[in-house]
Protein backbone atom coordinates (compact mmCIF):
# COMPACT_ATOMS: atom_id res chain seq x y z
CA UNK A 1 0.00 0.00 0.00
CA UNK A 2 1.42 3.44 -1.52
CA UNK A 3 0.92 6.61 0.19
CA UNK A 4 1.49 9.61 -1.19
CA UNK A 5 3.44 12.45 0.45
CA UNK A 6 1.59 15.49 1.76
CA UNK A 7 2.17 18.68 0.51
CA UNK A 8 1.00 22.38 1.47
CA UNK A 9 -1.27 22.09 -1.58
CA UNK A 10 -2.63 18.72 -0.77
CA UNK A 11 -3.07 18.50 3.27
CA UNK A 12 -6.74 18.39 3.57
CA UNK A 13 -7.26 21.03 6.93
CA UNK A 14 -10.69 21.21 6.43
CA UNK A 15 -12.57 17.83 7.99
CA UNK A 16 -8.76 15.93 7.82
CA UNK A 17 -10.47 12.67 8.57
CA UNK A 18 -12.15 12.51 5.36
CA UNK A 19 -8.73 12.62 3.90
CA UNK A 20 -6.74 10.12 1.94
CA UNK A 21 -3.30 9.94 0.42
CA UNK A 22 -3.46 5.89 -0.36
CA UNK A 23 -2.10 5.21 -4.04
CA UNK A 24 -5.51 2.22 -4.34
CA UNK A 25 -7.90 4.18 -3.43
CA UNK A 26 -6.99 7.39 -5.69
CA UNK A 27 -6.28 4.84 -8.67
CA UNK A 28 -9.60 3.76 -7.74
CA UNK A 29 -11.82 7.02 -8.07
CA UNK A 30 -9.47 8.14 -11.13
CA UNK A 31 -10.55 5.03 -13.36
CA UNK A 32 -14.04 5.37 -12.29
CA UNK A 33 -14.76 9.40 -12.68
CA UNK A 34 -15.86 9.53 -16.69
CA UNK A 35 -14.63 13.25 -16.68
CA UNK A 36 -12.56 15.59 -14.79
CA UNK A 37 -12.07 19.06 -15.03
CA UNK A 38 -8.65 20.91 -15.82
CA UNK A 39 -7.94 24.04 -14.40
CA UNK A 40 -5.03 26.66 -14.77
CA UNK A 41 -4.11 29.88 -14.92
CA UNK A 42 -3.67 32.29 -18.10
CA UNK A 43 -2.79 35.76 -17.38
CA UNK A 44 -3.18 35.80 -13.70
CA UNK A 45 -6.10 34.26 -13.59
CA UNK A 46 -8.15 31.31 -13.39
CA UNK A 47 -9.30 29.14 -16.05
CA UNK A 48 -10.94 25.21 -16.08
CA UNK A 49 -12.40 22.64 -18.57
CA UNK A 50 -14.39 19.78 -18.33
CA UNK A 51 -12.22 16.73 -20.48
CA UNK A 52 -12.29 13.19 -20.91
CA UNK A 53 -9.20 11.65 -19.23
CA UNK A 54 -7.26 7.93 -18.27
CA UNK A 55 -5.06 7.06 -15.84
CA UNK A 56 -2.50 4.26 -16.97
CA UNK A 57 -0.19 3.66 -14.51
CA UNK A 58 1.28 6.73 -12.77
CA UNK A 59 0.33 9.20 -15.43
CA UNK A 60 -3.10 10.98 -15.80
CA UNK A 61 -3.88 11.38 -20.05
CA UNK A 62 -6.28 13.78 -21.06
CA UNK A 63 -6.59 14.64 -25.03
CA UNK A 64 -8.05 16.98 -27.58
CA UNK A 65 -7.46 18.90 -30.97
CA UNK A 66 -3.71 20.08 -31.77
CA UNK A 67 -5.84 23.27 -32.40
CA UNK A 68 -6.89 23.59 -29.24
CA UNK A 69 -5.79 26.39 -28.15
CA UNK A 70 -6.16 25.66 -24.07
CA UNK A 71 -3.96 22.53 -25.00
CA UNK A 72 -1.41 24.57 -26.95
CA UNK A 73 -0.83 26.99 -23.83
CA UNK A 74 -0.42 24.41 -21.47
CA UNK A 75 2.28 22.28 -23.12
CA UNK A 76 3.74 25.18 -24.72
CA UNK A 77 4.79 26.64 -21.21
CA UNK A 78 4.72 23.08 -18.92
CA UNK A 79 1.72 25.27 -17.12
CA UNK A 80 0.83 23.96 -13.60
CA UNK A 81 -2.55 22.34 -13.85
CA UNK A 82 -4.82 21.08 -11.15
CA UNK A 83 -6.97 18.27 -11.85
CA UNK A 84 -9.97 17.48 -9.97
CA UNK A 85 -12.15 14.24 -10.49
CA UNK A 86 -15.60 13.74 -8.21
CA UNK A 87 -18.27 11.41 -7.52
CA UNK A 88 -21.14 12.31 -6.24
CA UNK A 89 -22.92 9.10 -4.57
CA UNK A 90 -25.56 10.31 -2.54
CA UNK A 91 -28.02 13.00 -0.63
CA UNK A 92 -27.01 12.94 3.30
CA UNK A 93 -30.71 14.10 5.03
CA UNK A 94 -29.79 14.88 8.35
CA UNK A 95 -32.16 15.84 11.23
CA UNK A 96 -30.68 19.35 11.25
CA UNK A 97 -30.54 22.03 8.27
CA UNK A 98 -27.29 22.29 9.43
CA UNK A 99 -25.68 18.62 8.88
CA UNK A 100 -26.93 18.06 5.64
CA UNK A 101 -24.27 16.68 3.03
CA UNK A 102 -23.43 14.84 0.18
CA UNK A 103 -21.49 11.51 0.35
CA UNK A 104 -18.63 11.45 -2.42
CA UNK A 105 -15.81 10.69 -3.79
CA UNK A 106 -13.14 12.97 -5.52
CA UNK A 107 -9.76 13.62 -6.30
CA UNK A 108 -7.83 16.47 -6.64
CA UNK A 109 -4.27 16.51 -8.57
CA UNK A 110 -1.50 19.24 -9.41
CA UNK A 111 1.39 18.63 -11.73
CA UNK A 112 2.44 20.24 -14.97
CA UNK A 113 1.31 19.17 -18.33
CA UNK A 114 3.80 17.87 -20.89
CA UNK A 115 3.02 17.10 -24.02
CA UNK A 116 3.07 13.35 -24.87
CA UNK A 117 5.80 12.78 -28.22
CA UNK A 118 6.17 8.97 -28.34
CA UNK A 119 3.76 7.43 -30.40
CA UNK A 120 3.46 4.02 -28.59
CA UNK A 121 2.51 6.39 -25.60
CA UNK A 122 -0.16 8.43 -27.31
CA UNK A 123 -1.34 5.58 -28.79
CA UNK A 124 -2.13 3.22 -25.94
CA UNK A 125 -3.18 6.37 -24.34
CA UNK A 126 -5.83 6.78 -26.59
CA UNK A 127 -7.07 3.20 -26.85
CA UNK A 128 -7.35 3.06 -22.98
CA UNK A 129 -9.40 6.33 -23.23
CA UNK A 130 -11.93 4.75 -25.37
CA UNK A 131 -11.77 1.40 -23.31
CA UNK A 132 -12.44 3.07 -20.47
CA UNK A 133 -15.35 5.08 -21.90
CA UNK A 134 -16.75 2.30 -23.67
CA UNK A 135 -15.03 -1.48 -22.12
CA UNK A 136 -14.87 -3.86 -25.70
CA UNK A 137 -14.95 -0.54 -28.23
CA UNK A 138 -11.32 -0.48 -29.83
CA UNK A 139 -11.62 -3.70 -30.67
CA UNK A 140 -14.43 -3.31 -33.00
CA UNK A 141 -13.63 0.42 -34.62
CA UNK A 142 -12.08 2.13 -37.87
CA UNK A 143 -8.34 2.97 -35.93
CA UNK A 144 -7.26 5.96 -36.41
CA UNK A 145 -5.45 6.92 -39.85
CA UNK A 146 -1.89 8.99 -39.77
CA UNK A 147 -3.48 12.54 -39.92
CA UNK A 148 -6.11 11.85 -37.13
CA UNK A 149 -3.13 10.91 -34.91
CA UNK A 150 -1.59 13.77 -35.83
CA UNK A 151 -4.64 15.83 -35.01
CA UNK A 152 -4.76 14.47 -31.78
CA UNK A 153 -3.05 16.15 -28.74
CA UNK A 154 -2.18 13.70 -25.43
CA UNK A 155 -1.08 15.57 -22.57
CA UNK A 156 -0.14 13.71 -19.55
CA UNK A 157 0.31 14.30 -16.22
CA UNK A 158 2.06 12.42 -13.80
CA UNK A 159 0.18 11.25 -10.48
CA UNK A 160 2.20 12.28 -7.49
CA UNK A 161 0.95 15.43 -5.74
CA UNK A 162 -2.72 14.21 -5.31
CA UNK A 163 -4.92 13.58 -2.44
CA UNK A 164 -8.49 12.33 -2.14
CA UNK A 165 -11.46 13.30 -0.38
CA UNK A 166 -13.99 10.66 0.61
CA UNK A 167 -17.53 10.84 2.85
CA UNK A 168 -19.54 7.80 3.29
CA UNK A 169 -22.67 6.65 5.65
CA UNK A 170 -25.38 8.26 7.20
CA UNK A 171 -25.43 11.79 8.48
CA UNK A 172 -24.44 12.39 11.77
CA UNK A 173 -27.04 14.97 13.60
CA UNK A 174 -26.06 16.99 17.13
CA UNK A 175 -27.12 14.53 20.04
CA UNK A 176 -30.16 16.04 21.24
CA UNK A 177 -31.65 16.07 17.57
CA UNK A 178 -31.58 12.41 17.77
CA UNK A 179 -34.91 12.29 19.01
CA UNK A 180 -36.30 14.25 17.00
CA UNK A 181 -39.52 12.92 14.40
CA UNK A 182 -37.55 13.54 11.52
CA UNK A 183 -36.74 11.09 9.27
CA UNK A 184 -33.20 11.05 8.04
CA UNK A 185 -31.08 8.80 5.75
CA UNK A 186 -29.16 8.73 3.02
CA UNK A 187 -30.60 9.36 -0.75
CA UNK A 188 -28.26 7.02 -2.95
CA UNK A 189 -26.57 8.69 -6.09
CA UNK A 190 -25.63 6.34 -9.57
CA UNK A 191 -24.58 7.44 -12.69
CA UNK A 192 -26.48 4.31 -15.00
CA UNK A 193 -25.62 3.83 -18.54
CA UNK A 194 -28.92 3.53 -20.64
CA UNK A 195 -29.90 0.80 -22.80
CA UNK A 196 -28.39 1.81 -26.61
CA UNK A 197 -30.07 4.43 -28.98
CA UNK A 198 -28.63 3.42 -32.91
CA UNK A 199 -27.48 6.03 -34.91
CA UNK A 200 -30.30 6.68 -37.26
CA UNK A 201 -27.88 6.64 -40.53
CA UNK A 202 -27.14 2.71 -39.10
CA UNK A 203 -26.09 0.75 -42.18
CA UNK A 204 -28.90 -1.93 -41.97
CA UNK A 205 -28.13 -4.92 -40.35
CA UNK A 206 -25.24 -4.40 -38.28
CA UNK A 207 -26.25 -6.08 -34.39
CA UNK A 208 -25.83 -4.13 -31.45
CA UNK A 209 -22.84 -5.76 -30.13
CA UNK A 210 -22.29 -7.85 -27.20
CA UNK A 211 -20.21 -5.82 -25.00
CA UNK A 212 -23.64 -3.05 -25.07
CA UNK A 213 -26.61 -5.38 -24.12
CA UNK A 214 -27.73 -5.56 -20.67
CA UNK B 1 -34.17 35.27 -24.69
CA UNK B 2 -31.80 36.78 -23.15
CA UNK B 3 -28.53 36.56 -24.36
CA UNK B 4 -24.87 37.12 -22.18
CA UNK B 5 -22.45 39.12 -23.98
CA UNK B 6 -19.34 36.99 -25.18
CA UNK B 7 -15.46 38.16 -23.60
CA UNK B 8 -12.35 36.55 -24.63
CA UNK B 9 -12.62 34.46 -21.80
CA UNK B 10 -16.30 33.01 -22.54
CA UNK B 11 -15.87 32.74 -26.46
CA UNK B 12 -15.96 29.56 -27.75
CA UNK B 13 -13.08 28.77 -30.28
CA UNK B 14 -13.13 24.87 -30.31
CA UNK B 15 -16.04 23.57 -32.36
CA UNK B 16 -17.96 27.11 -31.59
CA UNK B 17 -21.33 25.50 -32.75
CA UNK B 18 -21.41 23.76 -29.75
CA UNK B 19 -21.65 27.25 -27.61
CA UNK B 20 -24.73 29.04 -26.18
CA UNK B 21 -24.67 32.19 -24.16
CA UNK B 22 -28.87 32.01 -23.65
CA UNK B 23 -29.44 32.69 -20.30
CA UNK B 24 -32.32 30.00 -19.71
CA UNK B 25 -30.10 27.71 -21.26
CA UNK B 26 -27.64 28.29 -18.62
CA UNK B 27 -29.55 28.50 -15.73
CA UNK B 28 -30.80 25.12 -16.95
CA UNK B 29 -27.93 23.97 -16.79
CA UNK B 30 -26.74 25.05 -13.83
CA UNK B 31 -30.08 24.25 -11.67
CA UNK B 32 -30.00 20.75 -12.68
CA UNK B 33 -26.49 20.27 -12.05
CA UNK B 34 -25.74 18.76 -8.42
CA UNK B 35 -22.42 20.45 -8.03
CA UNK B 36 -19.63 22.47 -9.66
CA UNK B 37 -15.57 23.01 -9.03
CA UNK B 38 -14.70 26.52 -8.30
CA UNK B 39 -10.97 27.36 -9.48
CA UNK B 40 -9.02 30.23 -8.32
CA UNK B 41 -5.38 31.54 -8.39
CA UNK B 42 -3.09 31.03 -5.11
CA UNK B 43 0.48 32.55 -5.58
CA UNK B 44 0.20 32.37 -9.20
CA UNK B 45 -1.02 28.14 -9.33
CA UNK B 46 -3.95 26.76 -10.15
CA UNK B 47 -6.24 25.17 -7.23
CA UNK B 48 -9.63 23.45 -7.47
CA UNK B 49 -12.21 22.09 -5.34
CA UNK B 50 -15.90 20.66 -5.66
CA UNK B 51 -18.50 21.91 -3.88
CA UNK B 52 -22.14 22.32 -3.91
CA UNK B 53 -23.82 25.23 -5.44
CA UNK B 54 -27.26 27.00 -6.30
CA UNK B 55 -28.56 29.61 -8.55
CA UNK B 56 -31.07 32.36 -7.57
CA UNK B 57 -32.00 35.04 -9.95
CA UNK B 58 -28.67 35.87 -11.65
CA UNK B 59 -26.33 34.67 -8.55
CA UNK B 60 -24.59 31.33 -7.87
CA UNK B 61 -24.32 30.73 -3.97
CA UNK B 62 -21.35 28.63 -2.89
CA UNK B 63 -21.60 28.19 0.98
CA UNK B 64 -19.18 26.46 3.23
CA UNK B 65 -17.70 26.66 6.74
CA UNK B 66 -16.47 30.32 7.99
CA UNK B 67 -13.22 28.09 8.96
CA UNK B 68 -12.59 26.79 5.70
CA UNK B 69 -9.01 28.34 4.45
CA UNK B 70 -10.25 28.85 0.36
CA UNK B 71 -13.30 30.46 1.48
CA UNK B 72 -11.56 32.88 3.73
CA UNK B 73 -8.72 33.36 0.88
CA UNK B 74 -11.52 33.87 -2.17
CA UNK B 75 -13.44 36.68 0.39
CA UNK B 76 -10.49 38.73 1.50
CA UNK B 77 -9.16 39.45 -1.99
CA UNK B 78 -12.71 38.64 -3.68
CA UNK B 79 -10.64 37.04 -5.98
CA UNK B 80 -11.47 35.90 -9.51
CA UNK B 81 -12.68 32.68 -9.81
CA UNK B 82 -13.71 30.51 -12.38
CA UNK B 83 -16.79 27.47 -11.87
CA UNK B 84 -17.92 25.22 -13.79
CA UNK B 85 -20.80 22.53 -14.23
CA UNK B 86 -21.05 19.41 -16.30
CA UNK B 87 -23.80 16.83 -17.04
CA UNK B 88 -22.37 14.26 -19.03
CA UNK B 89 -25.95 12.74 -21.08
CA UNK B 90 -24.10 10.11 -22.97
CA UNK B 91 -21.07 8.42 -24.97
CA UNK B 92 -21.49 9.02 -28.32
CA UNK B 93 -19.89 5.79 -30.26
CA UNK B 94 -18.91 6.69 -33.59
CA UNK B 95 -17.67 4.12 -36.58
CA UNK B 96 -13.89 5.31 -36.09
CA UNK B 97 -12.06 5.85 -33.26
CA UNK B 98 -11.89 8.89 -33.98
CA UNK B 99 -15.00 10.30 -33.83
CA UNK B 100 -15.84 9.20 -30.95
CA UNK B 101 -17.59 11.64 -28.29
CA UNK B 102 -19.48 12.68 -25.34
CA UNK B 103 -23.08 14.20 -25.35
CA UNK B 104 -23.10 16.78 -22.27
CA UNK B 105 -24.16 20.29 -21.29
CA UNK B 106 -21.43 22.40 -19.29
CA UNK B 107 -21.32 25.88 -18.12
CA UNK B 108 -17.95 27.69 -17.54
CA UNK B 109 -18.61 31.22 -15.42
CA UNK B 110 -15.88 33.89 -14.66
CA UNK B 111 -16.55 36.39 -11.90
CA UNK B 112 -15.34 37.63 -8.68
CA UNK B 113 -16.24 36.28 -5.16
CA UNK B 114 -18.27 38.65 -2.81
CA UNK B 115 -19.15 37.49 0.72
CA UNK B 116 -23.25 37.22 1.55
CA UNK B 117 -23.22 39.85 4.41
CA UNK B 118 -27.21 40.16 4.28
CA UNK B 119 -28.80 37.89 6.73
CA UNK B 120 -31.95 37.25 4.70
CA UNK B 121 -29.67 36.42 0.99
CA UNK B 122 -27.81 34.26 3.28
CA UNK B 123 -31.19 32.46 4.59
CA UNK B 124 -32.39 32.66 1.09
CA UNK B 125 -29.42 30.96 -0.11
CA UNK B 126 -29.48 28.06 2.38
CA UNK B 127 -32.88 27.09 1.95
CA UNK B 128 -32.37 27.24 -1.65
CA UNK B 129 -29.33 25.14 -1.57
CA UNK B 130 -31.57 22.74 0.74
CA UNK B 131 -34.03 22.68 -2.14
CA UNK B 132 -32.12 22.18 -4.67
CA UNK B 133 -30.50 19.02 -2.96
CA UNK B 134 -33.62 17.49 -2.11
CA UNK B 135 -36.78 19.50 -2.92
CA UNK B 136 -39.32 19.24 -0.17
CA UNK B 137 -36.83 18.84 2.58
CA UNK B 138 -36.42 22.32 4.33
CA UNK B 139 -39.70 22.29 5.60
CA UNK B 140 -39.23 18.89 7.81
CA UNK B 141 -35.59 19.97 9.04
CA UNK B 142 -34.69 21.40 12.19
CA UNK B 143 -33.63 24.97 11.01
CA UNK B 144 -29.97 26.75 11.77
CA UNK B 145 -29.52 28.16 14.88
CA UNK B 146 -27.85 31.55 15.82
CA UNK B 147 -24.36 29.84 16.04
CA UNK B 148 -24.72 27.50 12.98
CA UNK B 149 -26.00 30.29 10.95
CA UNK B 150 -22.59 32.57 11.71
CA UNK B 151 -20.72 29.28 11.25
CA UNK B 152 -21.46 28.99 7.87
CA UNK B 153 -20.21 31.09 5.00
CA UNK B 154 -21.41 32.00 1.45
CA UNK B 155 -20.05 33.61 -1.36
CA UNK B 156 -21.88 34.32 -4.26
CA UNK B 157 -21.16 34.49 -7.70
CA UNK B 158 -22.34 37.35 -10.76
CA UNK B 159 -23.58 35.48 -13.37
CA UNK B 160 -22.75 37.51 -16.25
CA UNK B 161 -19.39 36.12 -17.92
CA UNK B 162 -20.11 32.74 -18.87
CA UNK B 163 -20.95 30.36 -21.72
CA UNK B 164 -22.36 26.78 -22.22
CA UNK B 165 -21.00 24.18 -24.44
CA UNK B 166 -23.55 21.52 -25.70
CA UNK B 167 -23.25 18.10 -27.80
CA UNK B 168 -26.15 16.68 -28.25
CA UNK B 169 -27.28 14.02 -30.65
CA UNK B 170 -25.66 10.55 -32.80
CA UNK B 171 -21.87 10.58 -34.07
CA UNK B 172 -20.98 12.08 -37.11
CA UNK B 173 -18.77 10.16 -38.80
CA UNK B 174 -16.26 10.94 -42.44
CA UNK B 175 -19.12 10.04 -44.84
CA UNK B 176 -16.78 6.91 -46.37
CA UNK B 177 -17.08 5.22 -43.11
CA UNK B 178 -20.85 5.15 -43.31
CA UNK B 179 -20.80 1.86 -45.01
CA UNK B 180 -18.48 0.16 -42.73
CA UNK B 181 -20.62 -3.00 -40.94
CA UNK B 182 -19.51 -1.23 -37.44
CA UNK B 183 -22.38 -0.66 -35.03
CA UNK B 184 -22.81 3.30 -34.31
CA UNK B 185 -24.91 5.24 -31.89
CA UNK B 186 -25.07 6.88 -28.40
CA UNK B 187 -25.23 5.25 -24.79
CA UNK B 188 -27.00 7.50 -22.37
CA UNK B 189 -25.96 8.36 -19.43
CA UNK B 190 -27.86 9.36 -16.25
CA UNK B 191 -27.78 10.33 -12.92
CA UNK B 192 -30.46 7.99 -11.01
CA UNK B 193 -31.44 8.98 -6.91
CA UNK B 194 -31.91 5.68 -5.61
CA UNK B 195 -34.19 4.14 -2.78
CA UNK B 196 -33.20 5.56 0.48
CA UNK B 197 -31.34 4.94 2.83
CA UNK B 198 -32.59 5.17 6.91
CA UNK B 199 -30.29 6.53 9.29
CA UNK B 200 -29.80 3.03 11.53
CA UNK B 201 -29.69 5.62 14.72
CA UNK B 202 -33.39 6.39 12.88
CA UNK B 203 -36.01 7.17 16.08
CA UNK B 204 -38.67 4.10 16.00
CA UNK B 205 -42.10 4.61 14.09
CA UNK B 206 -40.84 7.96 11.85
CA UNK B 207 -41.81 7.42 8.56
CA UNK B 208 -40.25 7.89 5.33
CA UNK B 209 -41.61 11.72 3.71
CA UNK B 210 -43.57 11.52 0.49
CA UNK B 211 -40.99 13.68 -1.65
CA UNK B 212 -38.44 10.93 -1.06
CA UNK B 213 -41.24 8.48 -1.60
CA UNK B 214 -40.38 6.81 -5.36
Amino acid sequence: MKEFKKTDRTTITRLPKRGSYDQETIHAILDEALYCTLAWVHEGKPFQIPTGFVRIGDKVYVHGSVGSFYMRQLVAGQLPVCLAATMMDGIVLARSAFHHSVNYRSVVLFANAEQVTDKQELYDALEAFTEKMCPGRWADVRKPTDNEWKATMVISLKIDEVSAKIRTGPPKDDEEDYDLDIWAGVQPLKELRGVVIPDPALKPGVAIPDYLKQ
